[in-house]
């Protein structure tokens, strides 16, 4: 695509350095915001500059939040012995949709995954493990997409908390295999998490 | 959606505000740039900064330039007296791409549109007239999309241009009626500019 104008042509290439957004689209957003107001564009940038260079990680939950600890973990009318397991914020956010779970959220950051190179030291495993040994949690619900990795996430928790007194369950199988939660309409991922079932490794079932 | 942070809520916001970005798309690019090195997001906020208080439009052409005249007016090696007049500058860049065409261009602004207001007052119809009537141009070009508006734009340019010493001709009908000039591939745009037909009323047919 040939540019005559500079400023567009950096304009398209930041935007098309975005996921799922290409060079056509980028021109679109980009002459979509030169005619709007100016306003428009300054608010724009700022809201994502105020957003990158203030946002930090809950140091409880690890959970995306605009101070050290999150406005779910500082909530006292949540329940403190329920606690979500989730992938990423996208997780505790379609969760939250639902307003099915009272409880609070652990953000693993990811799943294990030895194909990506992601293994339980690169996520918050051990600040799980703490928090039941010091929390008094009573449930964990492992709502992690049920892909392969998540499974294997799931199994390596269980494993790693046998022994501990804590009830182990996983979100209800609604969500069909290899589906992304994030995706999953409300109305399933909230029956999903009403109906959790007792957590079984294969052994067992 | 429920957003537990007011710095993510309103970067989702003024993201979704973009043409066909919903709310979760614009959580995902959200997300994106907070899981990426702070300086992705402090050029990219520039970038459009810059875009946005620095662009201008081209007082010959009306096309978005970085200065006061754009570099395709400028060009010393662009034919004079063949002038493409299209409805925007996206546009221009699609003619651009195809290699096929070496004059100049008119960016109309638009297409005379009754239904949503749009009259030749808001478009650079007389700078167009002036145009002809001071740069010699012998042939205008009209690389409009197909569309009823578009015809009727057309129409208008030839009926306000009777009399000038102006070919007026139209690009060959290889796009299909209806269809969006830019999304065009750009063999058959080029092709199409390569084989324009003089323009005819439908009188005349």
């Amino acid at each position: 695509m040939k540019f005559s104008s500079k400023l567009i042509e950096d304009a398209v290439d930041v935007f098309a350095q975005l996921p799922s957004i290409g060079k056509k689209s980028a021109l679109r957003l980009v002459l979509h915001m030169v005619n709007r107001d100016v306003t428009f564009t300054k608010e724009f940038a700022e809201a994502l500059q105020n957003l990158r260079e203030n946002i930090k990680e809950c140091q409880h939950c690890f959970s995306l939040s605009d101070e050290s600890i999150c406005n779910i973990c500082k909530d006292p009318h949540r329940l403190k012995n329920v606690v979500c397991v989730v992938e990423s914020i996208r997780d505790v956010m379609a969760i939250e949709d639902t307003g099915q779970f009272s409880g609070k959220y652990h953000v693993l950051g990811g799943v294990i995954s030895p194909l990506e190179g992601v293994g339980p030291d690169q996520l918050t495993v051990d600040e799980l493990i703490s928090r039941v040994e010091q929390e008094g949690i009573e449930e964990l619900i492992m709502a992690i997409s049920p892909t392969i990795d998540g499974e294997t996430t799931i199994y390596y928790l269980s494993k790693k908390l046998e022994g501990k007194d804590v009830r182990i369950s996983t979100i209800a199988r609604g969500i069909s295999f290899g589906g992304e939660l994030e995706y999953a309409d409300g109305l399933t991922l909230g029956k999903s998490i009403s109906s959790r079932l007792p957590y079984q490794t294969n052994q067992e079932r």
